[in-house]
């Protein structure tokens, strides 16, 4: 299943739908039309756990198609959200976690260039996500380098503590894409946190695949252009630490819960690697997708100083 | 007024209570014995802003301690929890923000021995939250150097975006403590996050003060013992950015919204800056506090090697 979060319009509340061609249908309303209870978003449908999957599927299957009036809408129509506009806590975020990656990180930021031992996790708070679409805040009083990275999202479906690498994979809901905006200018005593962290900096969507749709999620293209021009090119077979891996590190110490977002890391193409170094500036437009999931749009737009609220 | 989140019983749900003396009142049964509807949780109240505190303040005052039947328990009787047992988002903790720390941490972690010149910030994940009472984890197959940080944690009251110092204060809801525990072995490329985010990192409490009651939150005592023996005692006059600073530094990328909660960093002696270091063991107990806030006390106990699940 591909599913979206969306408006039907502006006045609208975010909703859950799922993809089926071109329209979109109301997860809830499909529900209803069933004289069923279904999940009206994407958090309450992963908390169901694979039944409420299972549910779901077995009414699309039902209807086949034939979409009773209102709950189908052509995509078209409607504005995708992030996947989830407010996960219930920080996304964790895998640095340096493809090798020509770490080579072109140590060239130009102080990090090694020996490969992690570990999976080298960082986080950005709920608030940086934005969706399809939504502009990535330049804010030229803090930064002169703002970066790309486009990034495999595993979406986390049911709680997993202390779990070994062996069973990791049956913890997983779908896959999405995010982009870590990083501005490389603004870590702190090496702390990643603030330069990654900021409103905006976390570009999310366009839907979440669910984990049965993807035969191999060591075997996905990721690509981003700026502006039309390719800068990152991959597969997430060149993942170091790969999915089983992450969730079973993550989850010795720090328990992982339906909803939880891992950005798997980005491959190599960053702007801090160029030569010359290449930042995002406002009026770019950057556009990036993994293969079999989707393409995200986000403009890069100025905002002012820091005012006085 | 100072707040807590409480059990009544083991079976009861965690409600919000008002500390009067040796007895919590329920805030919730407050309202309903004057006929109106009052918060039944710490999140509820903060989100009602200033207005909510206002009420909450008069119904007291109209009680004045005769209080209905059923309203008012002895604090001997519950259970006390962290006051906000599952934050919105990731804490926000602040490294190397008392003079005498940067300098022992200096000496024997990799660290700058420079004064920062913008707060170092990071962060632990909700999950890490316990209350007063609740272990530590000590995972030795993990880590060898477990440590203590008392700070004086902020709890934000109201959205701050890009808020200057001189107005950053109107956004605080109120004053609370909070253990930063670290385990020292487990920083990755520098990276705080798994070192400082387990689950059971953040012991958090007892109460929230609300920020009225505080006469200056830069002249408060913090102290620390281990099994009965100090180990910390510093006063938050020594932060080398104050609140303000930190709110205003924060918000001027990354929003801060009600309920979210800055941990503003600790004082010397911790055990990594000791001679020999000392590290946290199962049965140890850690006790600290903030006056005027109240007494943590935590005791510390061994979980065993990573099981499969």
């Amino acid at each position: 299943m591909k599913l979206a979060t969306y408006r039907a319009s502006v006045e609208a509340s975010a909703r859950l739908g799922i993809i089926a061609g071109d329209q979109i249908i109301d997860c809830e309303a499909l529900g209803a039309a069933l004289g069923e209870d279904f999940p009206a978003t994407m958090l309450d449908l992963i908390d169901l756990g694979p039944a409420g999957l299972a549910v779901v599927q077995q009414a699309l299957d039902e209807v086949d198609g034939d979409w009773p009036i209102g709950i189908a809408v052509p995509l078209s129509n409607v504005r995708l959200l992030a996947p989830i506009p407010r996960p219930r806590k920080n996304i964790f975020g895998i640095g340096l976690n493809y090798v020509e990656h770490v080579a072109e990180s140590a060239k130009t930021l102080d990090t090694s260039r020996e490969l992690p031992d570990k999976p080298v996790v960082f986080t950005k708070p709920p608030t940086a996500v934005i969706g399809p679409g939504d502009a990535i805040q330049h804010n030229a009083a803090m930064t002169q380098q703002l970066d790309w990275e486009v990034e495999l999202a595993v979406i986390i479906g049911s709680t997993a503590c202390r779990v070994a690498a062996d069973n990791a994979m049956a913890h997983v809901f779908g896959y999405s894409v995010m982009v870590d905006v990083s501005a490389r200018d603004n870590r702190r005593a090496g702390q990643w946190i603030f330069s990654k962290g900021q409103d905006t900096y976390a570009p999310f969507g366009p839907v979440i695949v669910t984990a049965d749709e993807i035969d191999d999620p060591h075997d996905l293209t990721l690509w981003l252009n700026v502006n039309g021009v390719e800068k990152q090119r991959s597969n997430t077979r060149h993942l170091l630490f790969d999915i089983p891996t992450l969730i079973a590190d993550i989850s010795t110490g720090m328990t992982l819960e339906p909803g939880d977002i891992i950005a798997t890391g980005t491959p190599e193409g960053v702007g801090a690697g160029r030569d010359p170094q290449e930042w995002m500036w406002p009026g770019d437009v950057i556009e990036c997708g993994v293969d079999g999931i989707g393409t995200l749009r986000n403009p890069v737009v100025a905002i002012g100083p820091v005012g006085q609220r």
